[in-house]
């Protein structure tokens, strides 16, 4: 027997029409790539998003359809992903950093119809554009401006698409696990891979954000989205923003740490959500002006592991609560969000911070569990010490990836994260380690096994490890460390070169290291752990 | 094309999973009939509810099958909770305060397999027994107790039946909108009707209710819902308790002040849950024994308007926040909750105070609208002003009554709440008056117009306003206002049992007020309000 209550589909095209009622007056701050600021409000958001849809029911789309955006976190990305997903097509995010031969890959996989790129980035698509296959709409998402319309010729512009359209609009009622979003990320091996969002999936992830427990998101906050929109959708909070009317403040291409602080203290922002090395340009830059960063009562940190310093700096010197969370691409991304319970309350302040240096809990509607093997099925003890392979389920989580027939999943259902981890009875998480062995360069996966089996392949080679190593604009790339074999002259010109033809130009490690011994474990592994505390900073001094 | 992403149902069965994994330890404190406390945690109710649902699989039932529960709030109750709803069958909950024969019509028209009660009502049970046609199986939610065999000889005990029972169990992976659970109300004429929640509806109200800007629950509170499981399923609280890992306090049947204020300083409730009537009696006590309420940082007030020196009490004499809501038993029931948005934060105190004094604004997941005509569908302005009839809808609110072919619905889909009301334009809703004229006894509803017209078939009466007069037991109870024809030497006693073959005995005004004039408005419609004024407190006085 069912239920007796109304159904309505799980729609992002809802998001913006709440925000538009209830939330009208809503200030939405955002800088332009000129560093200009535009202050507009979700009532404005919300007419705009139905003047583009208006704009793109015109191009002869069909539902499903890719629209490829490549563009800084500020309003009209903002208006653009309403219209996208609120009207059936797909809003495709692209990373502007990533190798161009990566970005056209992406771009002709997801066979995306229609581009749309902020100013910035008029010179890459400039230059990328004769590869790309099935591109028929390039628009910037800015004002007209003959120097974009030299760099490429058919562009149309945002601004003049959208004027004199109606901001009447009908939101299709979609099937709530239509498509909505895709973003792509980089597996072990081979070509980054789509991970392809329903509408369905990213309310609930919304729901799940909002929570207390995970970002704690209302309509009293002002929130600085540093995560960039083409970074697993700004953690979802454009979406979650609308939901609750919170007021956004979007930081367009000026992320370091002055220009934030700036943000910060003139608007008064008082949640803001980034990577590590994105906090350490505030604290440095907020240090250096002596601001104390009054409005900021949170930040979240995530991507990678947060340092303990820099949870106790900004507690300490901005009375900022740091919430450190965990997730990836293929999981929406919120797997875990780091907020004390009640029973913590009474500990003393230290034992406090240790727990929140953990990865957080699992909000309802995603579950963790640790295995014994890689995509294994053998679940191990949750005693807070031993480690396992991490893998999540839930209603954010992958099931496959974009254009592929096979699953993702294990054979009982669960999404293996690569991770290395452990988790307590409050299912609190520790990442420990990397199972697959993963460089982290620019926001896409190089499988160092990989890169280590071809030099294993190299005649002259006798051992070969390759480990991520520190790089100021990438995160990591792989090094090489090697033991050539004897009598070898191996140089590191000869073992690049002899890379070109087997990866991707940006794959290739930035350095080779010959060594005479690779440390190893008691049963023959090399132990990277050993390597990246002894190599990992060499980019960062030779720079 | 769709999403990518895991397809999990919305369960309810999950939300106790979550519970049982990633909050075992966190207490459960529940108050016995016999007003001993018992400290569990979400890990026993977790294996509790298993334990049942193995007894429950034993009884040969259907899914959909009805399940009813006459049953204070408390552990048992919550256990069976989850047993029930998460092994397919309906929850149905049932208000003791009923009047015998509105409970039997109740338990009837559900046609209840199961009947589970608390000690307290053994003797409502026995009086009743003789007329439910569809009981098969007496459990009363407790030990073994002789006292309860001699009143319902064919009883079984709770405790009895889990003991020894697995703590494993397989929940049924269910369709999603699978009907959950029912809770019955009064409509403007004839018998109660029941409302039938679903999964799905089920879970996305726990999201909604979890919402900072709604009740704002979290791992952190230590939550005591004082408003009673069988009234709208605690607004939900149970299960948003679990879905958050929320420390619970049940309460039992001591709803008095002094019990509320005790419960509070043991146990460090930090929010507490209830109608207008409770608050003033834990007020009441809480000024008599001096205490504080140090731990209590919120309360949310719902069911009737919350009086705004409550509010202010709460605010300066106890340093807690009051929440006022809104919503009904056909709304799961959140409607709308009172939180400021960041644009308030630099009113003043007492500007902030008066909006707080509205129903508040809806959460992501309703809509409301305010319409010229009951059923109508012609939308008025949001200027926070004019009132009209308020309508909503959403994934929570009703579609129809259980058991009924015709939708609740007007023409175009929304539900008439019966209320008038105001919204502005941030949508925080002020009722103002009921359109329906309805009397609240005992948490139902009784028509005043139903009563009107019949007196004002009376050969003898001259003109008839049926009005709610305040109750201590029942809340709201009919009292009716009689002009008499000239010469007529009607008397009180005729008048009432001149209406003992009309309606049913609990909808029988408590009192007859012969006067000589009603007042009327401009257009000729009876003034009820002054007449509220003026009668209203005439049972109040008379007691």
């Amino acid at each position: 027997m069912l239920g007796n209550m109304m159904f309505q589909p799980l729609l992002i095209s809802s998001m913006i029409e709440h925000a538009g009622r209830y939330h009208s007056d809503t200030q939405i701050i955002s800088k332009n790539t000129d560093t200009s600021i535009t202050t507009t409000t979700w009532g404005e958001v919300h007419q705009n998003s139905k003047r583009f849809a208006n704009v793109l029911v015109q191009f002869n789309l069909n539902h499903g359809d890719r629209i490829v955006t490549i563009a800084w976190n500020n309003q009209r990305h903002l208006e653009s992903w309403y219209a996208i997903s609120g009207s059936g097509y797909v809003c495709h995010t692209i990373n502007p950093r990533l190798f161009p031969e990566q970005l056209v890959f992406i771009i002709n996989d997801a066979a995306d119809r229609v581009i749309l790129f902020d100013k910035t980035f008029a010179p890459l698509i400039k230059a990328v554009k004769p590869l790309l296959k099935s591109i028929e709409h390039y628009i910037c998402l800015d004002a007209a401006d003959d120097a974009i319309r030299e760099a490429v010729p058919e562009v149309k512009f945002y601004d003049d698409l959208i004027s004199g359209q109606s901001d009447e609009f009908e939101w299709p009622s979609l099937n709530e696990n239509t498509a909505s979003s895709l973003c792509y990320t980089s597996g072990t091996t081979g070509n980054p891979k789509g991970v392809l969002y329903s509408h369905r999936s990213t309310v609930l992830h919304s729901y799940a954000i909002i929570m207390p427990d995970s970002l704690n998101l209302s309509a009293k906050e002002v929130m600085l989205p540093v995560v960039p929109m083409f970074h697993v959708n700004a953690w979802g909070t454009p979406y979650a923003a609308a939901m609750v009317g919170s007021s956004l403040v979007l930081p367009g291409p000026g992320l370091d740490g002055a220009s934030l602080v700036n943000l910060i203290d003139t608007y008064k922002v008082s949640v803001a959500l980034g990577v590590p090395t994105i906090w350490q340009g505030l604290i440095a830059a907020a240090q250096q002006t002596g601001s104390k960063l009054p409005s900021l009562k949170r930040n979240v940190v995530g991507g990678s592991a947060c340092p303990p310093s820099m949870l106790k700096t900004f507690k300490e010197q901005f009375d900022c609560e740091t919430i450190h969370a965990w997730g990836m691409t293929e999981t929406s991304p919120l797997g875990s969000a780091n907020q004390l319970k009640a029973k913590h309350s009474s500990l003393p302040t230290e034992e406090q911070f240790n727990i929140r240096l953990s990865q957080g809990r699992p909000p309802f509607g995603v579950d963790l569990r640790l295995t014994d093997a890689e995509n294994g099925t053998h679940e191990i003890a949750r005693d807070g010490e031993t480690t396992g392979n991490l893998q999540i389920k839930g209603h954010w989580i992958i099931e496959q990836y974009f254009g592929k027939e096979e699953s993702a999943l294990t054979s009982d259902g669960w999404f293996d994260t690569g991770d290395i981890a452990s988790l307590d009875q409050d299912g609190f998480l520790k990442i420990s380690d990397r199972s697959k062995d993963l460089i982290k360069s620019g926001g896409e996966w190089i499988s160092s096994v990989e890169l280590e089996n071809l030099a294993m392949g190299h005649p002259e080679i006798a051992m070969a490890a390759v480990i991520a190593a520190q790089h100021p604009k990438w995160d990591e790339r792989p090094i090489l460390i090697a033991i050539k074999k004897p009598e070898s002259q191996l140089t590191e010109e000869e073992i690049l070169s002899y890379y070109a033809d087997k990866v991707a130009k940006w794959q290739i490690p930035d350095k080779v290291v010959f060594v005479d011994a690779i440390p190893l474990s008691g049963t023959g592994k090399m132990l990277k752990k050993d390597l990246r505390e002894q190599f990992g900073h060499l980019l960062l001094e030779s720079d």
